[in-house]
């Protein structure tokens, strides 16, 4: 009776190994995602805690992982993502998408590393939108994985946006100017970075993962 | 593609109306449903700030709070629930998974209640108490509805548990018997109210809802 349907998702596989929902079925693997939410705020409570950072900063904090994942956040998105499938999306429409469901929890991950560093508010308007510049290079490249990658060297189905029919960056922008589009995200979230004194060999590494991952 | 497959419930009603995956489909549903999370946490916080508690009462209720929805309350009993489908559970892991499930938000509730208030340790576990009694109460009710009502005046489809192959109340302790314990939970979660002068018809009114209600 309680057969374990493929309601998710229909793509079983994330960096060359089987998903949860695949291995243990899709009602598991939905517990397991709800129960990250609450565990996500304790671990980060105590981590404030731990840290030491006035009251005040932890509960900003945490106020901004649970703007991050809510729904103005990544599950707004999701809500949006699926609700656009199928329609022809508009690249304006197609990124505020992708800004809620991916972008909101890397920029909130810049923002509480920010906040937990006593970022003045000119670094934290730089860092955020250095965020917001790496998670939209960080969608466009998926985008171009999923034409451009087979199934086994990205690790996933690929081809799966099209069967979809999505409006993806490649199918608006082709191939090459969506990589460029990443690119120039890339580079001007770099420039900026650097231009106010706050860029370290991490951000930098995290940023150029965003336009050389293959997986 | 994405068909919206019964992957939740096959159960299609609740107090009479349909529920959010039949009208709006499973995924819907469940996006629906992980906003709660976030959204919940939200709105303690700001509750707390607004009733001027002290920072620290606050920091215990919202744990109160992720703790009784996270993996060591509602989301793990819903998993240990799942996973007991079709055996043959004793009462005692038959309670140990309600304890989890609905007994923990009902606990939880009560106790950031009493942070609230500022109660003391007596009262505290006075109300905890009380707390346990009707959240086990609840459930053994809902067993017995599932029997004893027809889904017309329960408002969602009765026989289920059976259906499902679950060890529940009224199949371990008879119709009578399970009522009978419901009732005297309720009658030692009061008495145990008014030995410590702690309580007041709100209480009272809760408590009787769970033994009285017919939906």
């Amino acid at each position: 009776m309680h057969d374990d349907l493929p309601c998710m998702d229909d793509d079983d596989m994330r960096r060359g190994r089987p998903t949860v929902h695949k291995v243990y079925g899709s009602r598991v693997a939905i517990l397991g995602g709800v129960a990250m939410i609450p565990l996500a705020t304790i671990v980060a409570r105590d981590a404030t805690r731990q840290m030491g950072l006035p009251d005040n900063t932890g509960r900003t904090i945490i106020g901004t992982l649970l703007d991050a994942g809510g729904s103005g956040g990544m599950i707004g998105g999701q809500q949006r993502d699926l609700a656009g499938e199928g329609l022809a999306l508009s690249l304006e429409e197609r990124e505020a998408i992708h800004s809620a469901k991916t972008g909101a929890l890397i920029v909130g991950s810049v923002r509480m590393g920010a906040l937990a560093a006593r970022a003045n508010d000119a670094a934290m308007e730089c860092l955020e939108r250095y965020g917001r510049d790496i998670g939209l290079a960080f969608q466009i490249m998926d985008d171009v994985l999923d034409v451009t990658s087979t199934s086994s060297a990205l690790g996933k189905t690929t081809g799966r946006d099209a069967a979809l029919g999505k409006s993806t960056y490649p199918a608006l922008l082709g191939v090459d100017g969506a990589r460029q589009r990443a690119q120039s995200l890339i580079a001007d979230g770099l420039d900026s970075l650097r231009a106010h004194g706050l860029l370290t060999q991490e951000l930098s590494q995290v940023a150029n993962f965003m336009i050389t991952r293959t997986s």
